[in-house]
This record gives structure tokens, sequence and C-alpha cells, in this order.
């Protein structure tokens, strides 16, 4: 194995307490990291850095985890930029909305979706990702459903089973069919490629109890729940994901005092995940995260990357949307965007530089992670490393 | 002299109505451009094209003017990360504001700050930006303005004299000192580097009748006005920019009735200026894009980049802004950073694609310029021509 060491780091956010500066983000100034293969095997002050086979000079800059972005929908062929173009022109568009994209993720061949996506993670990597999360959700039958998920599995290891995004026009009249499916046939098709099992609980899509159904099917089938929770509205979906101990809730735009107050509960469980990228690209309210900090959630970022409500892939984007309108610090902010997506997907080997992590890691053409804030839309994200690799 | 066809380009904006098909974006589909040498030759459908020594493949990408940066504050020194860290996790700072980068400019070396400048013109240049207008402001002696000058002069021909920035700590007591020597001595050595004169013309900084003073001296000494105008209240700037007939009023969030009549009258010769960037990051109130399109008046959009309120060079995340929450249609936007921006620069050859004017252009990673607002954050400028030849 080789050793490289990455030293004349100007300001390294390690996310371990206990080795930096006592904050959450563990800062280190003045450091190094040490990779061995795939993994980290030593951080600490660039003065005491161990020797290793090579040797990498950041120059000063900064270097950060790689960033987690625990929500994503990157299944789907189609194009929506009419649709977007006549929403925010304030023209009326006969959309479909995410039927569209059903339709034209039907129609799609494998390899026009596999090559989707690897674009779309290829555009994340090069802005510092280096977990993506990724759902299905646009096949809406068996055997779409399954072929979504066997591509992503082929790329990442965390795929969630979607099964249960919208009821598709097929079933417009036979709901209930629908979720018998989606928690028979379909599951079975699907558990084998999938990690999580997730739903859209929402007015229009599918309701508590629908939630639940879908829910419990999946944990029986080995998968474990998150939830698109109370994004449009008020609802039961946060309740839901702390009750069936979820990995995340996720959206969390409108939340009564008690679901705050479960988030708070369950902050070792059931990760309250936000997406500004929803709301920048629909001009909703932002979701209150400060409230939600003070609750003692704990709180990931994530982009929700998908072509219809939030067609962003940049965690950068993320986290100055996060300090600008949900009044986040920019430590918060950088620490939900990698150490919160790894809660969030019940990961301790990623989002933290700590002996025995993961060797992801981001290093910006910028003195400090504060300017992912500061320097909003700049893409400062020089160079990525991914299982210490150089991969951007 | 070398000519150069860009072919298979899938949508193609020359912001000339005559070349395309009637918008004011003048779109282009399935186009090509000619280069010859640094000016563009021909424009077209691209089974129209004249043949050229090379050729050069879009793949069906899209093809923008070079984005028109028209106002940015570039020639400084110093760091003022803290201060925003603190200001945007709601601790006090004891900041000194502008005052902070003046201090470090003037103890800046002139290499120092040529470094500073040509690193920010490089990063703007990587995100599509062609045209650079820039600023002196934190020098504010005679020999610290004209030296910035000096130094900008040698990077872009769009140079502004913005001695009245703020008033300097060296003349807190004596104002009218201070616009005597903004006047003066100070102007008269930084003539020679400039095309433009400005003025913060703002409670704190300069009242009317300061910039009155500012503006009219500068014209004597053969330099066109332009203002920073109610940016954070209502105040005499727009009304002075107009009838001065400044090229541009610049912020123009905090406006009256009368004030919007007179920039809707005055179209043709003071454009809007609006710099959302600044109220991203300070957290203000938007400027109405839409009250100032509806009245009739040239809109421009810019990154105002400087290290206090805007330290952002990018001119897509400016775009993608203005679409979300200035009211602007993604045209508009496309059209306001780039023929707009070189309104407000009284510039013909730059901000559109047609014979004669200059080979200036982005290919965008996206089948339009639309995708600027529909995936904000995402770096998609994949390549830039500048005068004819590709920077980036
Ligand atoms: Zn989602
Ligand atoms: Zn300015």
């Amino acid at each position: 194995m080789t050793t490289t060491v990455i030293t004349h780091i100007g300001s390294l956010v390690t996310n371990d307490p206990a080795l930096g500066d006592g904050s959450p983000l563990g800062l280190v100034r003045d450091a190094a990291v040490v990779l061995d293969g795939e993994r980290v095997a030593w951080v600490g002050p660039a003065a005491d850095a161990p020797a290793a086979d090579t040797s990498y000079d950041a120059g000063g800059r900064a270097v950060v985890p790689g960033f987690v972005d625990s929500h994503s929908h990157l299944l789907f062929a189609g194009d929506r930029t009419a649709e977007f173009n006549a929403r925010m022109s304030g023209r009326s568009y006969s959309a479909g909305g995410i039927r569209t994209t059903v339709a034209a993720t039907r129609a799609a061949g494998d390899a026009e979706l596999e090559a989707n996506l690897v674009r779309h993670l290829a555009e994340a990597r090069r802005q510092g990702t280096t977990t993506f999360e990724t759902k299905s959700g646009y096949g809406l039958t068996t055997a779409d459903e399954a072929r979504a998920l066997r591509i992503a599995a082929a790329h990442t290891e965390e795929v969630t089973y979607l099964g249960a995004h919208i009821v598709p026009p097929d079933y417009a009249d036979d709901p209930a069919g629908y979720v018998d499916l989606v928690t028979g046939e379909m599951l079975a098709a699907c558990a084998p490629y999938a990690r999580w099992v997730d739903v859209f609980c929402e007015k229009g899509a599918f309701d508590g109890d629908q939630a639940r159904a879908v829910l419990t099917a999946g944990a029986a089938a080995g998968l474990v729940p998150r939830v698109h929770a109370n994004q449009l509205g008020h609802g039961p979906g946060v309740q839901l994901a702390v009750e069936l101990e979820a990995a995340s809730a996720d959206h969390c735009t409108h939340l009564t005092d008690a679901d705050v107050d479960a988030l708070g509960q369950a902050a070792g469980t059931t990760v309250a995940t936000l997406l500004p990228g929803a709301e920048f690209s629909t001009r909703a309210a932002w979701p209150d995260a400060r409230r939600l900090l003070d609750a003692g959630a704990t709180v990931a970022l994530s982009t929700d990357c998908n072509p219809g409500s939030s067609y962003t892939s940049s965690m950068p984007f993320c986290i100055a949307l996060a300090v600008r309108d949900m009044r986040m610090t920019p430590d918060e902010a950088l620490w939900s965007a990698t150490a919160g997506g790894a809660r969030a997907l019940r990961r301790s080997d990623i989002g933290v530089l700590a002996p025995g992590a993961r060797a992801d890691l981001a290093l910006l053409d910028a003195p400090s992670h504060v300017h992912l804030a500061y320097r909003p839309g700049v893409p400062l994200v020089a160079e990525v490393w991914q299982r210490g690799v150089r991969a951007v």
C-alpha cells in the first residue's frame, strides 16, 4: 500500500473534536493528512506529520471531508427546461410534473439512464461530493423500478427504493392497488439492489397510513426507512419517521412544535435532512434550520438533485443557502453537508477525516471552509480525493 | 488571420434580434459561429456556415456571449473572512468594514495588489466573464488610488476612479477637505488611468451635493460618470445619475416611483445595474427588477465582487438570484448579464455575438442558457473564448 501525505493545509476540517480545536468541526490549522490506500492513516499538525511514500503540497489551502449528498434523484431521463422556464417567467405551461419524467424514464434505454446517472455523479464529484445517495421513483412499475436500482447499485452503495414517489397515472383510480404493488411484487424485485426504503408522505402523494405500510413492508424486507416529510405542508411524515426510527426525515419545511421536539428527541436516530435547493428552485419558504438546531436535532444538508424541483448538484451552493436563508452558521452548514449527511446514511466511515476513515476529501481554492458561504456561486473545489485516489 | 468555425451549437444566444428568432436574445438553434481573429465574422444556422481554417464541435451545447461584469472592486488586499463568519453566525465583531480593507490595501505592495487582481480576474474568466470593469476605492490617498488604477489599467479597459468610496479615517473631521482632494489633486493623478468616475452616494458616505461635485469634476477631466446609488436607503443617487447622464446607477435597491420613472425615461442613457450578490451576502431585501423592467428601464446584472459585501465573482450565480429573487425571466437575466452590462459600459462590440463583435463567448455544459438559472450553483461554463482565443 502506498502512503501519501497532503501537507501545508492551511485549515483542515476533521469533524472530530478530539483531533482539533475542540469545536464540532475539529479544526486543525497548518495541518497534514496521511492517506494509506483508501483510508486516512494520520491527521494532525503538519510539523508532526510522519513520512510517507509521496508528498503533496496543499499550498496553504483548506481541506474538508468530501461532501455526503444523502438525498438525490438521479435515475431519470427527459428534459424539463421548458417547464422551469415557464414557471420562472410567470407563464402557464401544461406541465406533467413528475409524470413527464416518469414517461421519459420508462421510454429510455438502460444505457441512456446509466449515462445520465454517471454524468450527474461526475458533475457532483467535481464539486466535492464523494458519497451520493440516489433513488428510484421515476419508473413506478416493477421492472422500471428494479432496473433503476440495479443501475444505481453499480455506482453507489447508497441506493433507495422510492416506488412510493407518486401514484402513477396507470393506478390513478386504484391507489390502494398501487400500495399493494409497492409493498409486494415491486418490493421483492427491488430489495436486492437497495439499502433504503423511502416514501413521499404528502398530500397528493401518500398519506400516513399508506406511508406506514410502505415503510414497514420495506423494513420487513431488510431495508431501512427514510421519509420525504413535511415539504409542502404540515403532515404526519416527521412523526412517522421518528416512530419508525427512520434514518432521516427529509425536507422538514413545515414543522409544528411537536415535530421539532420529536426530531430533537430523536437526534441520535433520525436526522432532519434539509434540501434548500428545492425551496430555491420553487420559490418556497425556507425550512427553519435554527429552530431544529436549537432543539437539539441532527441536521443534514443535501441537494435533492432532480429535474423538477431542485436541479442542482452543488453542495457548496446548498451550504451558501443554508447560511444566508436558513440561519445556519458557516460551521454548522459545513458539518451538516459532511458529517450530517453521514449520520443520515448511518455511516461513521465518511464525513470525517480521522484515522481509519475513508480517504474522501476536497481541497478548496480558499484559505478556509468559511469561503464556501462567503464566496457563493464560485467553484472553489479545486481537487477531490475519493478512497485515497485523486478523482478531480 | 486564421478563421475558426464553432459548429453544432445546440442553442446560441446572439442578443441580436435580427439574427435569431426575433426575441431580444436573438436565439438561433443548431447554430454556428465563425471567428476571424478577435472578431466574429459570421453567425447563423450550422447548415449554412461558411468554411473556415479550423473547426470546433460544440456537441449540441449552448453558447452565450461572454458575461460583461460591469461592476467590481478588485483592487484590494487583506482578509475579511472572520468578519463575514461573525456576521452570519450572529456574533458581534469589532469590524472596521471598508476601513479594514483600506488599511490592508495601503500596506500591500504593488505586486501583491496585482497578483490579487489577476487571480480574481482568472477566477471570473473561468466562470464565463470576458469583460471586467473594476474600481479603485480602497486606497483613498492620491498615491494609493493612482497606483490601484495604474495596475487595473494593465488588465482591463474598463477602469473606474472611486476615490469617493468613503471618507477615510484621516479625513473624518474634514469631509469637505476630502472632497476637495478627490476633485483636485487625486483626480488629476487618477484620470490618466481611468475611463469612469464613480461615487458612493449614500447616507454615511457622500451626500447629493458632494456626489455632484465629484461627478462633475470627473466629467470635466474627461471621465464618464457612474453612481453607487440607493443601495442602503432612499436618496438622491438615482436622480443625480440620470440628471448627469451617468452610464449607470448601480444597486437601485431602494427606489421611489419617481426614481423608477426616471430610470425608465433614461433607458437609452443610464442603465440600472443590479447587484444581487450584495443583497445575498448581507441578507438585505432584493431590488425589484420587475418594476424597473416594466417601467422600460435598461437593466444590467453584475457581481459587485468585493471582500466586504459581495465576495462572489460568479455571473451565473447572479443570474440564478435574479430569476429566483428579483423576478427576472431566465431570458431577461441572461440579456442583462451580457448585453445589459455592455450597455452599462457604453459598448456595442461586446455582449453580442454578431458580425464585427468581439469574439468573446462562453460554451455551457448545458443545452440552453436557461440552465444557468435552472441549475443554480453548478459550474456550467465549460469553455471560454476571449478575443477569439480559447482562454478556458
Ligand atoms: Zn427528494
Ligand atoms: Zn460597488
